[in-house]
């Protein structure tokens, strides 16, 4: 795996020694203490290398991500130079074997993204896409010749991309795409890409957007890779969504093309339907849900700091009332068990034995509970959360968000439903 | 009553005919319908007078208010015509008897902050404060000769209120308050005040500010009506709380005062303690539990057109799937609950038989249910609930604060726990 | 109305002076008093009438039902003997007008339903298959001679009703019954029923059965009063249903019909469908709206009377904890919301505005927060509430029975949601 | 370890092959499968001995105790030769090492728990007591003599245990217990024992009592071994509580000491104070929290089971709803967070990192959730969930009882409040 991963920390990204306001507990000692921040010690399960790594990431996020993302949420701005230096750490992609990518674990990969979305959960989007949706559908689907050509680059953060599934009309329902790709009138082995992608993670910034679009001849969803350099003005337009309620450290945009030529090199050879995009999709739900449990943690963090602080009525601290603590008991219980889950159900995937609906099930657990608690811990702040500096007001946001992509939470029920009783209740 | 309540809308603030997305059924046929939007028919309960005002506070919010919100809230900007303009309808203060003002009933009144808030909470809240705040505490607690002078230019929305209780410290436990009155060492008759008072609905814009601060002689709270143009410079600041997550359609500021100075023909003669700032919120309280209910109705209205509009899966509408209509069922039950229990409340409070606990407990459970709802059916939008033209996001994020201010909702829950019970459970 | 309705109390039903546990608070002081047991003081809203129609009823059931009940449900024990008491104090079909009956308003009827509701569904729900579903189904749509003959019976106790609709395998769905009404092969103006009904409240004990079949001939719904005198042996079966979760003091049974004769004229003449049975569904639905308010204001009084006395931690009462208070404070909440519309909607019914998705509304929505407070209230007894004398055990399984029966709250939200959208979303 | 208990199962306790209703999918196949039952795999997670134990009691209580607890729950009645028979099978104290017992690991001892429970909770409760509590007890705080006595004749089910802890007025509080131990005015080395403990599972059948009272020289809380053979008539009654809410299959009653004489041997001797009774306790609450992930999944099984065969509206199986299917994947989930989390636990506990919040947060939430999903499946069985045939109400009952008993949740919230905060609030 990659040396940068494993705490050969460059020294351009750090101008400081760590300063985490979480720190870490070691155990040491002979009676065992309670951790509020690891409650049912979920370290134990991790490897040293696992550990090592996700100190690495937490150490980037808090000294060079914390301090940026106030500023450019308020902005709505998203700096591309994060994922170079993400790349620079091998923190993308992480998970791929080979092509200049680090080859961690699943459940290294889920302590990566767990660390960003403690800082935000639309810096998370952004690395995931680029890790999971895009170089990791390259990696499973592409032919060689792009993964070989593309992917170091894109391990380094030098290459960006995007993922062009959802349509304006078709949010829940891929299959009813309507982008098309059609052969080219004249020019052999060139397909023509027309049809528009909605709430694109990353679009406006990407050099490669992994566009999926059904081919004409065989009306079957097919993948391609469209390079941005190679598309004529006028058949690639990859406009800015502005003015979002949540995820504004990310950048969002539309996919608009119009006969946009693409090589049939750079069309996923061997995958057709659903499968391919369900694929990808799984490998990044996989890191949302771990993910937004390093959102829910820093959410516990702030809101007990704020407990221990803030005084009312005679001098007490917030933490002293038991509507208070009742909130802080609830939160820790969801967020160990989230991680537990998400735990298992890495190792199952890396042992081959995990299926698509245990990922809809911690995905939609995870999120659904991590909304939920920051709402509730979002109260303790009273009408102080209204500040942006406190910063629960945009974990609130971006959860909301969280919920709704990669499969809205009913939608995952549904799934699930279908899993248990062997009947479908979409339609 | 205000003439210009019943209906005689000023041309000049109607430029196009009343285009309410929300249309209002008539009941003259001789089978009952169900109107999912006054389900229980709590018009029945209401006078034709008070039927008219809401509509023309309606009709003014629809054509004139809505048409501003999305580009006020996405600047952070309030424009104080609006206090103008709904000076000239007879909006403000509208519950006060005499000195310029309508005199309507006190359930009249709520379906005018009801009105503002189907729009905006933020504009409601702007409102709220000029009428129930400042122009109601001055009504209740003022000496005669302030009435004449403040409160017709304020009922015009010539002259802007701001209200100043709570301090950085003290947001929960008003008593504690450390802004203080001493008399003027040389001038007779003249008090200074000292002190911050923070998250100021207003304040940047006020042109008297109602301060509540504890005279230093008896360490008692009292009331100052605090005039800006009276204050010598670098007495008086109020600079303006920007980057708030929710109410950016209002104006928020802090009250800084050094020496300020105020004669003692501004003070409140006749009541001391909290008794005078709580008598002002509980009249704000009550427009706030019938104001959202507005925004929780517009939610529903906007969710139920997008869950009719939204086709997936076979075409069919979302409208169609059971999940969705759950939660438009919970959500207009929780809605006509909360306007039926505030309408029994406003005929109590005009018969003199309501109670500060009754306040609190549609306070607190109509800003918890509105909240509550209002997140429930944004997840009907799914992934589009983040582009802020859906108007569903504003409307969750300002129902957030409505349940944190005046009165966060765990303190309303522990005024009514000792009122049950008759022990207090604070600290 | 009934001279008994109005206080004239019999002798015979008290042997005791009044001792209610919760005494109602009078309002003639100046100063407004918070009443935890009305809070927002619903009882404005009632006529003298009905306020003393709600006394009456409250009286009987605290002096004779509750000291019956704690054995009764025990043993699963219905004694018939209560229809008779509940006759002669004219509480049996009251609301309707002529024929012995009271006639009062819809109110004043559910203010007897929440009576007795407050001491238990079980007996509330014997007095309802009584008043709503059998007479109120005669009065409705049975022609005259029936009215003229079953009516002052029933009303007096002394004929005892039962009302088969649901069978075995149709439970929200009674439109796909199988029961069948054939003419006799040889005796005119004579039906033959066939089919089984199940979960009919009092069949076991009653003389007259409304039952619900469909017409060999025609496939349409249609109702007939079997009398039980009437039928020869082996055509008419009503055994009890034992053993069960709640409701134990009011008895089940079901219905067997082979062959059972009815003469023509115990058909109602002039309603097809499920017209009929909705219409008797929805007086009992309403009945059962303000019922469960009582038993929900049981749980309230006894939770926090228990509250007050039990001490722990350095003799604090639990009542001084906050945990417990907010849960007192939901409750109170959650009951004067659901009074307030189900007095709304009893006032609609009286004027004719009311619509069966208002009485789906209030009966949802007043049986599952019923169900949900007196659960959360239970947890303030602690393990003590394992023991049956505390009463709220009792609610609690009561309560659950309300939630499912005379639709199921998940049906009515399908009802509702209907209402709101246009669309069904049954199947 | 046992023999017994790896697979070895007595010809005695199996009249017929093995009916599980819910078969256990095995993993050889390449694709993996989705298993409801097992959502996550946490199979994996165990040691094959630890699944052959499983199995063993899985066999045993669905083959043994499942055809008896419909009666027993319905009669109130316990039989003890349950506890001989697990006796036989090695299921009692099977995690102490030695003295007859099995010596297996704690997630072992939990699984055997969780089979039990998956039948009645009233049974597991039997079994904690004499496992967890007593025989547990024993082992961490007795002396040799008392061990070598008696834990052989308890693992065996001969010698049957109690746990007198609670008393009438201290509930959650055991510091403030009233019962006292003097040294006996003649006798030496006897103490003489008053006082009464109430809600003691097994006291009326118990041989052995382990009784916790204050010394009365010192203050301080021990614990005695009281052996009913040795007490004089009327120094010790343990009379049965009746007519119980839930855990009828259980038999609960009192300890009614009064100058009972005591051993002095039969004093714990190095244990003073509330750590002895918690160390007996936190065990056996380990216990509780995978049990009642039992009774949980057998509330899903026969839910899942009714919604398939259930058919309304056009013929569809409840299964086909949303509604019911969101219920179905939420009540999945919190099971199987709710075993992973607790199989942590256990290999914490074995390797002595566990701390007594651990035990709090998964006895707290695992009871609180398997209460919550319980009461909401029963909702799929509408009005049939009243036949207690259907045994999910028994469930449902039987789980209100555990989230109360070894401490009410939100006495545990206080609990993990405490540990995040430092801050207590009990009082």
């Amino acid at each position: 795996m990659s040396r940068l991963l494993l705490g050969h920390f460059p020294r351009s990204l750090l101008h400081a020694p760590l300063r985490r306001t979480t720190s870490i507990r070691t155990y040491a000692s002979a009676t065992p203490q309670f951790d509020w921040q690891d409650p049912l010690l979920s370290k134990t399960l991790l490897t040293s290398e696992e550990i090592a790594i996700g100190e690495t990431a937490e150490r980037y996020c808090q000294e060079r991500l914390l301090p940026r993302v106030l500023q450019a949420y308020r902005d709505e701005n998203y700096d591309p130079l994060i994922l170079r230096e993400m790349g620079e750490l091998g923190l993308l992609g992480a998970t791929i074997e080979g092509y200049g990518c680090a080859g961690v674990s699943t459940v290294a990969g889920g302590l990566i993204t767990r660390a960003v979305e403690r800082v935000d959960s639309g810096y998370r989007s952004g690395m995931s896409v680029q890790s999971s949706l895009v170089m990791g559908g390259i990696h499973e689907f592409g032919p060689e010749e792009l993964k070989e050509r593309l992917l170091p680059g894109m391990a380094r953060g030098e290459i960006l991309g995007a993922f062009g599934l959802t349509e304006p009309n078709h949010g829940s329902d891929p299959g009813s795409m309507e982008t098309v790709a059609r052969a080219h009138p004249s020019k052999k082995g060139v397909y023509l890409l027309s049809g528009t992608k909605t709430w694109i993670t990353n679009s406006p910034i990407a050099d490669v957007l992994l566009v999926w679009a059904k081919l004409e001849t065989t009306g079957k969803i097919r993948g391609f890779v469209v390079e941005r350099k190679d598309c004529p003005t006028g058949t690639l337009e990859t406009p800015a969504i502005k003015n979002k309620n949540g995820l504004r450290a990310s950048i969002t945009g539309m996919i608009q093309m119009e006969d946009c030529p693409v090589r049939e090199e750079n069309m996923f050879p061997d995958v057709e339907g659903l499968k391919g995009p369900f694929a990808c999709l799984n490998s990044a739900r996989y890191g949302i849900a771990l993910g937004t449990m390093g959102a829910l943690e820093d959410c516990i963090s702030r809101a007990r700091n704020y407990a221990l602080e803030r005084k009312q009525f005679k001098g007490n601290p917030l933490a002293k009332y038991q509507l208070v603590q009742k909130k802080l008991a609830d939160a820790i219980t969801d967020s160990i068990y989230g991680t537990l889950a998400a735990i298992q159900v890495g190792r199952l995937k890396d042992e081959g034995k995990a299926t698509p609906e245990m990922i809809s099930l911690i995905k939609r657990q995870n999120c659904d509970r991590a909304l939920h608690n920051a709402r509730v811990l979002q109260e303790i702040f009273g009408g102080n959360a209204v500040s942006d500096e406190y910063g629960i007001g945009r974990h609130v946001a971006n959860l909301y968000v969280t919920q709704t992509y990669e499969g809205q939470s009913d939608i995952h029920s549904l799934i699930l439903g279908r899993a248990i009783t062997g009947v479908q209740a979409f339609a």
